[in-house]
């Protein structure tokens, strides 16, 4: 399979290819898909999440299918309420002080209902596995301690980390204590997501790069490193993303994550000169390149295929998530090139 | 004059210190002028607009005053209508279309009102200019042409340039008319400014950190080159802000500026290092730190103060601006811990 050869170095042919958000918005089945359901119930249906997680599958032929769900399903499971609006996911009762941490607890994942938020990804992996062609690598994934605590201390969606940054400061005996909570909660929800069947997992510190090299070893490290290390317990290779993170990839390559998913603001080749061969690299075309018409698609593609060529550890992927409005054609003009590439 | 000296990078004695925003809202005597003022009124005011402006150096004795005002009066002047909300900044008609920046005129500069944004600010300066200290720095400041074409084309202030990047792959012609019209307007300004009495100016490309190096070669550099050229054809030194731009620090070094000031992500070591001594640097404490208790302020001020311990072109200042809830405490140990320090 050529994603799980690229994750041990040892992919001798073109890159596997798949995206971050692969599933969802910019796909017009999706859209038609959500005039009916909420995002909430597609994502705990597990007979609707199989559909949603494989559409980009049969669209495309991507060489990954990643579970559809949300990270975000994982603190509501540990006991903090948790609304989808129409601006972004909220947590009704955000988590501000020791208490409020205390309040929190690992939940069950054996004993999980396979028809509500976290039971029901597990159940959607054990069913896709059975759907997934043997050479398409099945994707589980959860956001990391510090990313999921930015949320949970945030009490929603706001770009800024204010509220997480200004914590780390003033009360740091609970911002670790939370990440404490997060990080044994978080590899073993992975490690029941390879159980489930998932080949591999990406483990999302979306907000990490937030964060100065001594911060994100105090903060956002120690925790990446416990989550990785359950992970490689498994035997699975595991992928670790950071968003506007290559101050940090030095670290990043000692985090024990088998590829390192990066953004869009460094070259591979200067990625891969500061991570040498320790790790496998994915990305890292910018998501925005995709509203260029799709010739210049192509040429944008071919240049990041080309700056690593030969490279056996290396996935194709945008920077960051695919965006809800990007033009399907730009997806299309992706896939044709990789599939085309020859290394 | 200890700033003038590290932007030439003849200082031998301590490093001098100025912080972005240091005239706000997390001064007690500024809140107290709001409550009298609007945000605009005190910009736009000569003698009230010097008052706020020298707040900070009567409290603390700041090695440099900058002149209060905001980066987006210029635009407005070169006919973006503007209005500043509880939210933040917003341009009613945000520019989509060439027609829409073929509608900009670039402002005559010396026949401004001295009572009316843009005008007010060059007297504003030229006020200060009798009122600051000989030992202190007077400092002007714009916004770079991608990070002001990025709050047009947005129309207000949104943190994920989100429109600006589409733009920027969907109507490149567009960008680059746009950018060419304010790079003229914003060079001659900050030449105007000179003129006026700053000592030096800062020319803030905040948002440019968003882009990846092939983006900030086309949509940034380019503009900041030809302001910065501007302003050392007038004789005084230049200061270049990025946000979020470690990896863009060894281009930021060629593009004319004095001094390069950068956020908290990269350790000043690591950024000497890769800018050699082609440049000066400014900063870089996080904002966030500032909400630690004041002990440990003084701790990573001087942590920050020993990584560059002898280094002739250095200048102490945060990583962004300071943040409105900041306590004064937190400043006032910044300023003992540099005073005190001996290189």
């Amino acid at each position: 399979m050529l994603f799980l050869d690229a994750c041990r170095f040892q992919n001798h042919s073109r890159p596997p290819a798949w995206i971050m958000r692969q599933a969802g918005r910019y796909l017009p089945e999706y859209r038609q898909l959500r005039e009916t359901y909420s995002f909430v119930e597609l994502c705990t249906t597990p007979e609707l999440a199989v559909e949603v997680s494989l559409q980009p599958l049969r669209r495309f032929g991507f060489d990954a299918v990643i579970v559809f769900y949300d990270i975000l399903f994982l603190p509501e499971a540990m006991g903090a309420p948790l609304e989808f609006t129409e601006e972004g996911p909220v947590f009704k009762r955000p988590v501000r002080s020791l208490a409020d941490v205390d309040g929190l607890h690992p939940p069950d994942l054996h004993a999980l209902d396979p028809r509500k938020g976290t039971g029901a990804i597990l159940e959607t992996l054990r069913r896709l596995r059975a759907d997934v062609p043997p050479d398409t690598a099945l994707l589980g994934f959860a956001g990391a301690p510090f990313t999921v605590a930015a949320y949970l201390i945030e009490g929603g969606f706001k770009r800024s980390g204010d509220r997480m940054k200004r914590a780390m400061y003033e009360e740091p005996r609970t911002v670790h204590r939370l990440l404490e909570q997060l990080t044994e909660c978080t590899g073993e929800y992975l490690a029941a997501q390879v159980e489930a069947g998932a080949d591999s997992v990406q483990l999302f510190d979306t907000w990490a790069g937030l964060l100065g090299p001594a911060d994100y070893h105090e903060f956002a490290q120690p925790y990446e490193r416990a989550v990785l290390a359950r992970v490689a317990s498994t035997g699975a290779p595991s992928i670790l993303y950071v968003n506007g993170g290559p101050h940090l990839l030095g670290e990043m390559a000692l985090s024990g994550a088998s590829v390192l998913s990066i953004d869009w603001r460094m070259p591979l080749p200067t990625a891969r000169s500061i991570v040498k061969e320790r790790v496998g690299l994915q990305g890292n075309l910018d998501p925005y390149a995709l509203f260029a018409p799709p010739a210049q698609v192509r040429t944008q593609v071919a240049s990041v295929l080309e700056s690593l060529r030969g490279d056996r550890g290396y996935v194709f992927n945008l920077g960051h998530g695919i965006l809800p409005e990007t033009p399907v054609e730009s997806v299309e003009a992706i896939v044709e090139t990789v599939r085309a590439w020859r290394p």
